[in-house]
């Protein structure tokens, strides 16, 4: 299951999802939020909502629709789309910002501050991310991510999973692509970076998009988090940080 | 002398000279080469020709006479003149390489990680530097540096100090120039933050050279390290990095 995983030098890591729970962080804040406000929200899918309003700006960026922007800019379009499905009105421009920030106030999931540490110790550790370069550093020093570099689809000007980011992140950290490897939870993140020659660990993250309702479908049908059987098997598959340190080292 | 500086929110680092000493570090390797290949070298010399070799090239690619090119590249280049000046013949290229890679082994100046620690607490510290980016994470490792961000002049293509670097740091920085200090032991690198908007710290650095014989000029006309007593004074001096820290908490 992992051919040649040991010849690897870099390792970058997918972020959202990856190595922090964005669901968990804004339903935490959302209570805040429903408190300060006398709001009655369900936050876990109001989380959901915000999330997948990202992938359709993207395609419209790629499509050149719209022009080349920070994650942030795009969160926050999103945000005044969902306050009026949620019907949450009143919120001034500033307050609307602050809740944007909580993109940059996520915690880590509970294994990643030591699995990162454990693989810094063996490897270049970076992130690859569809966040701008302020956003993952804000979200490196508010979760205490130790990375050795923030490579993000800014630098590029390109998001995942087009080829840039993959070819232009062995580049800049110095190596060939296959002594990088991708470190994901979403198998389209990892089926691209393979296609450009970078190995591949999975990551599964079962709880991204929050604890599923008793009875209803497994967490692999959540979108984006699911394993994906048809795909042939990554070069590592890890059930966290600290398993795909034990793994590579 | 420190207008405003509590404002500042993020730190821009000068690495060559400024964070780590690159003089010193060549001088302690080449000694090491002496002894492997029995060459009578006179290393601080040495090491001088090899830094003095940048700036022209630099020129060079700025005037389009060449092309872009990573500083790995640049100092490789030098090394070829370097070793025909000081007569060392019969070098493979593996062994050339090997010998370049020393600029991925700086030491940090003494006060360097404590200086940067401190900071880190209260400020986003990031490099800005020509090196490249592969070159300045490798130097991060291996002294230690814990930088939130490395930001190159590489993700620019063009060096310090085209402004290029300054605004484009602020940008990906997420901030605006002036919440961004620019911090160097060399007035060009400070005047044209300056001239971008950055603040603005001056940290002295009079061993970048090596030291002076007894009886040759002060330090201050060594190159690129000297102070310029006809500019405006910088926001902050400071002796070194841990000054740096008290003066600005």
């Amino acid at each position: 299951m992992k051919p040649n995983a040991h010849v690897v030098k870099v390792l970058a890591f997918d972020v959202f999802g990856t190595t922090v729970d964005w669901h968990g962080s804004i339903v935490r804040e959302g209570a805040v939020w429903s408190c300060e406000k006398k709001l009655d929200i369900d936050w876990s899918q109001f989380a959901e909502r915000w999330r997948a309003g990202y992938q359709p700006t993207l395609e419209r960026v790629r499509r050149g629709e719209l022009p080349w922007m920070k994650l942030d800019e795009i969160h926050r379009g999103i945000l005044d789309e969902v306050l009026v499905e949620f019907k949450v009105t009143g919120l001034s421009d500033e307050e609307k910002d602050q809740w944007n920030g909580v993109w940059h106030r996520l915690a880590p999931w509970p294994d990643a501050i030591e699995g990162l540490v454990r693989l810094k110790k063996h490897f270049i550790i970076a992130t690859l991310s569809n966040g701008n370069v302020s956003l993952l550093v804000d979200i490196a020093k508010y979760a205490s991510l130790p990375w050795d570099a923030i490579i993000s689809s800014e630098l590029f000007r390109r998001y995942k999973p087009d080829a840039a980011n993959y070819l232009g992140a062995a580049d800049l950290l110095g190596c060939e692509p296959d002594d990088l490897m991708m470190v994901a939870a979403h198998p389209s993140d990892l089926k691209a970076a393979r296609e450009c020659g970078l190995k591949t660990a999975f990551v599964r993250r079962p709880l991204e998009h929050g604890a599923q309702p008793a009875g209803t479908a497994s967490v692999s049908a959540a979108p984006g988090a699911a394993s994906d059987p048809s795909a042939p098997a990554w070069d590592v598959t890890a059930a966290d940080f600290i398993d795909l340190a034990a793994q590579l080292s």
